[in-house]
């Protein structure tokens, strides 16, 4: 059912990584190799995001080429959003594991994270960006850097270019559950929250953007979309709509089902408990993969969603009852004040 | 997409769990409060069946009267279709983990199963089946009895009428996946094993019956459906013409993603191996849930599914590619005659 609806543009599968271009991937097969040997191991496991998973087979193939016979390789068909999506079942029961396409969220010695930088130039759109939605140096000098981490290899570059056209480039690390400098997950923009008024976003895709525009509503935030090569500005209006009607939608519900997410890095069990003690109507729900499907067994009025905060924003329409963040649920219940909506921004690693 | 597609009679979903009647179940809450004093539980996890799940809450309900209020409750929104199927994640970090409407595969003391019997009469329907779809004793004396979990309460009961009737009744335990005398699971009939032409299914919806016969094409399965009040033939050939039509259109297919389900208790890890090992275009896959949206990331030609073969034979039409059970996979790439083609029967536990 859901699948045949409108989705909206910040949909999760609608990521740089799921689009049409001409992109070679170095998936670092030697560190595999050299782990193998290391580990004298008798099983490999794979995993890549959704837009990649078609590449599995490929990968496996030049593996298995370079490894012994002996050597299991197997792929993970587990649905994979991120790093705080690891497939911890195959992690636990191969003897190297390689997770591609998302940097560390945190590290271990039980994980391979093989980044997958793009070969795609970014100065070019950067350049396009300024003058056209970037305000140039001499309209405001300040401006927040930020992308991917497919990018992260040009980001350097990103901010001399732009020092040399003669900005005053504001970047920062954001916290402990971002790897780099200047990097954005779906669910984090701190490494935004920098002392200018507009953010250049370099990446592919909308779905990081209008993350940033919602986390931060009083920025101007650039999309230099170096894979579609469009310039672009992110535009949350549609998204603050949606939001707002599904809390006015939850104010109705008697009956909560509190979703507590299983993925390793998407877990708050504290604020999934705080709801559910303080309210005899909100039941405990744990569940891997939050989907329409399965919420409508329990047919409850709403939901409160714990994990994933872009499930809620950008997947939320689909679902059959209203589904809200956990600030958003405190505004439902009339906890607090409407004005005080803002994004479900997620800290901290597992 | 798929769930907007025809489904076949067998649905999953069209058990005689989900099915409308007014059926009372016993949900035995002193068992779990009875295990949370032992242990001094602080958390206590619940697992329904699909079509149960929406009792879930009410059940909560009930048993949080009778928790102290330090106790936390939580219901596994995982899919749920067997006793396969266990929330082992919830099972490993909870004190308590009861497991609903499904008789144990395995006994542990980590589980309490909760088997919830049917209220329903069943002897009228058994009644209405003599004569009807069931031959008469005097036309033939022998008759398999079989039912499901739910209608255990009443298996000697069932067959001590047909006795008195002047049938002779041909039951048997099957084997170690299953728990009773007589009792067929959906992936298992060697309980139906036995001296006789007609065997007769007690028990709701068209899902086990159809399996059945399945599995033994030789024998005339008569449905009686206490639930719905109806005696039906149980007719494979829908399913057959599906089954020969995956696996001619698989003959064509170059690349194999084979599956290894990660389910508890559907792991065929050997069978899964041999495939990859032999066919350097196969590559092993492991996931929880086997759905068309997981496997179309792959796009490989055909599938084999190691997993639950009801996924095969009832969704299977519902997937992209070609999926095949591990004997149709012999078939398809001329290793098995055609003739061969049999159903995929699941035995052992885990």
């Amino acid at each position: 059912m859901s699948q045949e609806r409108d989705r909206p543009a910040g949909d999760l599968r609608q990521t740089g990584m799921s689009l049409k271009h001409d992109r070679e991937w170095d998936y670092e097969l030697e560190r595999i190799v050299e782990a193998v040997e290391e580990r004298d191991a008798e099983t490999v496991g794979l995993q890549f995001p959704e837009g990649l998973k078609r590449r599995g087979p490929g990968v496996a193939d030049d593996l298995r080429e370079l490894l012994p016979d002996s050597v299991s390789v197997m792929i993970s068909g587990q649905p994979c959003y991120g790093a705080c999506d690891l497939d911890t079942y195959m992690m636990k029961r191969t003897d190297v594991f390689a997770h591609f396409g998302h940097s560390p969220m945190k590290q271990s010695d039980k994980i391979i994270y093989v980044p997958l930088f793009s070969n795609v130039e970014v100065l070019p759109i950067v350049d396009s960006a300024i003058g056209d939605e970037l305000a140039t140096p001499e309209e405001d000098p300040d401006v927040g850097l930020v992308t991917t981490a497919q990018h992260m290899n040009h980001f350097d570059e990103m901010r001399e270019y732009l020092e040399s056209e003669g900005y005053t480039v504001h970047t920062r690390r954001g916290d402990e559950r971002l790897t780099h400098e200047g990097q954005v997950l779906g669910c984090n923009y701190a490494s935004a929250e920098v002392d200018a008024d507009q953010v250049l976003y370099v990446g592919g895709g909308k779905f990081h953007p209008l993350g940033l525009a919602m986390e931060h509503p009083d920025k101007h935030v650039v999309i230099a979309d170096p894979v579609n090569n469009v310039v672009t500005v992110a535009d949350n209006e549609q998204f603050m709509k949606q939001r707002y009607a599904a809390v006015h939608k939850a104010m109705d519900a008697d009956t909560w089902g509190v979703i507590y997410c299983t993925k390793i890095g998407q877990g708050r069990l504290e604020a999934a408990k705080e709801i559910v003690d303080a309210n005899k109507n909100a039941y405990l729900i744990t569940m891997d993969e939050v989907t329409p499907d399965r919420l409508r067994n329990f047919g409850l009025d709403a939901y409160v969603n714990t994990g994933c905060p872009r499930i809620t924003t950008d997947d939320g329409p689909q679902f059959h009852s209203p589904m809200l963040t956990p600030g958003e649920y405190k505004i439902a219940i009339g906890e607090k004040p409407l004005d005080s909506l803002e994004f479900d921004t997620f800290h901290g690693t597992w």
